[in-house]
C-alpha cells in the first residue's frame, strides 16, 4: 500500500465514523425521535458536524492529498485508491471553498427559509418566501463562484456536484430531444387516458395489508431482511451506514393502493444498489453510488420499468387480488396495468406519471439556468413557472402551491440537483435496452425469477459504487455513453402500445 | 463563569455528543438494526469510542481538571459545576488508570467470554465459561488494584463506580438486616403462597392488546410521549439521549400477561428520572441519575411501590377486564392483587418477586466478596453458589443453567453491580415511607391522580440528576441517610397484611 495513502487512512476512516453516526441521527429523527428531542440533539449533530469538517478539512490532509495527486504517486495507488483520491479531491475542494462563517450563516438561513417556504405554501404566498428565497440564491451563487473556472459556470458547478457527465450541454441536447419527442406524445396520450377508469385505486385498502403487501414486494425484487430494514416515515427515503444496513421507509394511504407499493419498489431499487456495493470499498468515499442520477436510474428501473409491466405482475397480481378480494375482484390483470400507467398533464411532480416526469424537471432545470444567468427576478419565478407549465403540459397552476412552491428543494439552496431525477430515468431506459439484448428479461419476469436482473445489476454497476462515473458505467453495460434515444424509444414504444396509438 | 471551567467546556461537549451517538448506536442495535450490520457497525462505533476516549483524556483535560480541583479555584465554581469537576475527577481516573492496549485486550476478551457464557449457559456446562471467567475476574482485580487506596479495596473501588455512598461496611450492615428479618418472612410467605391461584396469568393474551395497555399504563404512570418512545427488544430497558429524548423498550409475551405490564412501569420509572432531570444540567456530565442505585428506586417505585399496590389499580383494573374480559371476568381486584404480589423462593433473579429478590442480590454479592478477597477458585463456584441458595431460600439449582450461569453480567465483567439492584428496592420503600408522611399517597393513587407524586419526585429527587449523591438526596426527602429499617418494615407490613400472616 502507498505510504502516502496509509497516513491519511485515519482521517477517512474517521470522516467516515462521524458520516455514518449523522446518518444515524437522520435516519432516528424521520422514523424514531420524539417530538421534543429536536432542539437538544441538534447541539449534538452540530458538534459531529464539526468534528467531521476537521477530520476531512485540514492541513495533514491538504498536504498528504497534494501529494497523492501527483503523477508518481497516483502510479502506486489501486484503482480503488485512486477513485477515493479523485472523490476526496472534489470533496476537499467543496468543503474548503466556502468560509466557515458563511457557511454558518447560510445554514442558519436555510433552516429558516425551508421553514418559511413550508407556511408560505400553506398560505398559498410565494411573497412571503421571495425574500428568503433570493438570499438563498445569493448565498449559493457565491459559493459556486469561489469554485468557478473558465470552462465551467456557477451552474455548472452545482450541476457537477450531482453528476460530473453531465454539464450544460449535455443536459440541453437531452432536454431538447424530450421536449421535442414527448410533449406531442403526451398530448397523445392524455386523449385516451381519459378512458381508463382508475376508480378501484382510491377505495378502502387496510393499512395493514398493504405492509404486509409491501414488505412482500420489497423482499420479491431483491431488498435482503438481513442486511436492512423498512420504517414508515413522512416521505419515503433510502439511507444506508454502510453495504450491511441500508434502511428504507414507506407511507401508507388507506385510500391509496398504488402509493406505498411503487414507492416501496422505488426505494427497493436504491437500497439494492446500495446493499450489492463491494465489500472492499463499503465505508469509504467511494462506498455509495457513483451518482445521484445512477442512483435514481436503479430506483426506476425497479419501479417503473419492471414495475410498472405486465411481464413482472403476472406472477403476483393473483396475490394482490386475494388480499383484497372486494376491491379488485373485478380488476383483470390487463385493466390493472393500464391503470398503474395511466399518464397525462399534471401539476405536481412528485405525483406524476412516468411519461411526464421529465417535462417537470425540464421546467424546474430552465428556470434555474435562468437564475444562474441572472435572467430572472425572483418576483417573476411564478409568472414564468406557470408560463411554461402552459407551454409544455397546456395546463396553469391555480395557484403558487400547485405552481412554483410545490417543491421544498430550492429553500434548501440545493440547485442542479432536479436534473438528476430525469438523468435517472433516462439511464433506466438505456440500461433496460441493454439488459434485454443480454438476457431473456421477460421470461425472468414471467417465472417471478428477479435473481439474473439483479446479479446483472450487481455485477456491471452495483458493486462498483463510486469507482466508476456515470458514462462509465454505461459504456461498461452497453459498450455507449449516455444516449438519450433509448429513452425517447422506450417511451414511444411503451406508450404506443399501451393506448393503441 | 470561571475561565478555566470555560477552557473546559468543549471537551465536554464532544465527548458528550460522541457519548449520544454511542447511545444512539446502542439503542438502534437493541431495536431496529438488521442482523448483518453488527460487524460492519462495530467499526464506526470503535473509532467513536476511540475519540471519545481522546476527548476526554488528554494533556489539556488534565491540566484543567487539575487546576480546577484546586480551592481557589472551587471558590468561582457553581455547585453544578463543581458537581461536573467531581463527575470528570471520577471519570478522569477510572478512564485513564487503565492502559489503553490492557483496555482493548480486555475489551476483546468480555466479547468472548460473554459468547461463552451465552452458549454455556445454553449447553448448561460451567466448565466451558469458567477458563474466561477467570480471565474476565483477573482483569478486573489488576483494573481496580490501579485505582485501589489505602481506604479501599479493589472490590470497593469497582462499588464505588456504581455509588459511591455504599461500600461493604453499609453493604454488610445493610445485608445482614435483611437476611435476619427477610429469610424468615419468605418462608412463612411461602407456605400461604401456595393457595393463590395465578393461572389467570398464563392463559392467551392478544400481544397487540398487551401493547396498547402497556402503552397506556405508561402514560397513566407520567411517560411523556413528546419526549420519549416506546419500542420492543430481547430485553426491556431504557436509555437517554438527553431530557427530552428517553426511550424505553418492552417485550410482550403471548402466554403471560404480568411480564410486559411491570416491565413497562419499571422502564417509565426510569424514563421519568431523565425526563425530570433539569434542562440546566442534562447534556452534562450530571446530566443523568444520581446513581444505579437511586435510578432502581425509582424504577421499582413505581413498578413495585405504586404499581403492585391495590390503591394503584382500583381505578384501572376495570380498563384491564375490558380488554381482556374472557380472562378475566371472573378476577376480582382482591384476587389480582394476590396474584401480582405472589411471593415464594425461586431460583431465577430476573423472574423474582418483590420479596425474595434482595436474597437473589446478597448470594452474588457475598460471591463476589470471597473472588476479590481471594477467597475461592472459580471451580468452587457453582457449588458455593448452590449452598447458599439452599441455605437463604430452601431451595436447590437442578443445574449451572438455573444456578450461577444465569446472569449474564460477569461474563462482561461487571462486578459489583448487583448490589444498585437491592439499594434500589430498599431506598424506594425509605422514599415511600417519607412521600406519605408529605401527601396522601393513597387518596391519590384511588383518584388516578399521579401528578403529586410525580412532581415530588421531580423536585426532591429528578431535577438534580447526579449533582447530589444518594445519601444527599435521601437526606433531601426524608432528612436522613440511607436507613436499612424502612425497607423492613415495608416489606413486613406489606406481606403480614397480604397474607393474613
Amino acid at each position: 500500500m502507498s505510504k502516502t495513502f496509509e497516513k491519511l487512512q485515519p482521517y477517512l476512516d474517521k470522516s467516515m465514523a462521524l458520516q455514518t453516526a449523522r446518518n444515524l441521527f437522520e435516519w432516528d429523527d424521520q422514523t424514531t425521535a420524539p417530538f421534543e428531542a429536536a432542539e437538544y440533539t441538534s447541539k449534538v449533530i452540530g458538534i459531529l458536524s464539526d468534528e467531521y469538517m476537521k477530520s476531512m478539512v485540514n492541513d495533514d490532509v491538504r498536504k498528504l492529498l497534494k501529494k497523492l495527486q501527483e503523477d508518481k504517486e497516483q502510479e502506486e495507488l489501486t484503482e480503488t485508491e485512486k477513485a477515493i483520491v479523485k472523490e476526496l479531491g472534489k470533496t476537499y475542494e467543496q468543503l474548503e471553498s466556502i468560509p466557515p462563517e458563511e457557511y454558518r450563516a447560510f445554514s442558519e438561513l436555510t433552516s429558516v427559509s425551508s421553514r418559511r417556504w413550508a407556511k408560505a405554501k400553506k398560505d398559498n404566498k410565494f411573497d412571503d418566501f421571495a425574500p428568503y428565497l433570493k438570499k438563498v440564491i445569493e448565498f449559493k451563487k457565491k459559493f459556486a463562484g469561489y469554485r468557478a473556472k473558465k470552462d465551467k459556470t456557477p451552474y455548472e458547478i452545482l450541476l457537477g456536484d450531482y453528476d460530473e457527465c453531465f454539464m450544460m450541454k449535455e443536459l440541453d441536447t437531452f432536454f431538447d430531444r424530450v421536449k421535442a419527442e414527448i410533449i406531442p406524445l403526451l398530448k397523445e396520450v392524455a386523449k385516451k387516458s381519459e378512458t381508463i377508469d382508475k376508480s378501484y385505486n382510491y377505495l378502502n385498502y387496510d393499512i395493514e395489508k398493504q405492509k404486509e403487501f409491501c414488505k412482500y414486494l420489497s423482499g420479491y425484487v431483491g431488498f435482503d431482511f438481513n442486511r436492512g430494514v423498512i420504517a414508515e416515515s413522512a416521505h419515503p427515503f433510502t439511507l444506508q451506514l454502510h453495504n450491511h444496513d441500508v434502511r428504507i421507509t414507506d407511507r401508507y394511504m388507506e385510500d391509496n393502493l398504488e402509493s406505498a407499493m411503487f414507492s416501496i419498489i422505488h426505494e427497493s431499487g436504491h437500497a439494492i444498489y446500495e446493499m450489492n456495493i463491494d465489500d472492499a470499498i463499503t465505508q469509504t468515499l467511494v462506498g455509495g453510488g457513483a451518482s445521484m442520477g445512477m442512483h435514481e436510474s436503479q430506483s426506476r428501473f425497479y419501479e417503473n420499468i419492471i414495475g410498472r409491466s405486465k411481464s413482472f405482475w403476472e406472477p403476483i397480481y393473483g396475490k394482490l387480488v386475494d388480499t383484497y378480494p372486494d376491491n379488485l375482484k373485478n380488476i383483470d390483470l390487463d385493466h390493472f396495468i393500464k391503470g398503474i400507467n395511466k399518464a397525462a398533464p399534471n401539476l405536481i411532480r412528485t405525483e406524476a406519471d412516468e411519461l411526464s416526469y421529465s417535462i417537470h424537471i425540464i421546467v424546474r432545470y430552465e428556470i434555474e439556468k435562468m437564475i444562474f444567468n441572472d435572467e430572472v427576478a425572483v418576483e417573476e419565478l411564478p409568472e414564468i413557472w406557470n408560463k411554461k407549465y402552459q407551454e409544455y403540459m397546456g395546463i396553469t397552476p391555480s395557484s403558487d402551491a400547485e405552481g412554483i412552491l410545490q417543491d421544498t428543494h430550492w429553500s434548501w439552496g440545493e440547485f442542479g440537483y432536479f436534473p438528476s431525477y430525469a438523468i435517472g430515468t433516462a439511464v433506466a431506459s438505456q440500461i433496460h435496452a441493454c439488459i434485454m439484448e443480454k438476457m431473456p428479461l421477460d421470461d425472468y419476469l414471467k417465472e417471478g425469477n428477479l435473481i439474473p436482473i439483479r446479479e446483472f445489476l450487481r455485477d456491471y454497476i452495483h458493486k462498483y459504487g463510486a469507482v466508476k462515473n456515470t458514462n462509465q458505467i454505461l459504456q461498461e453495460v452497453c459498450g455507449e455513453e449516455f444516449n438519450v434515444e433509448y429513452y425517447v424509444n422506450y417511451l414511444k414504444e411503451k406508450y404506443t402500445k399501451l393506448y393503441g396509438l
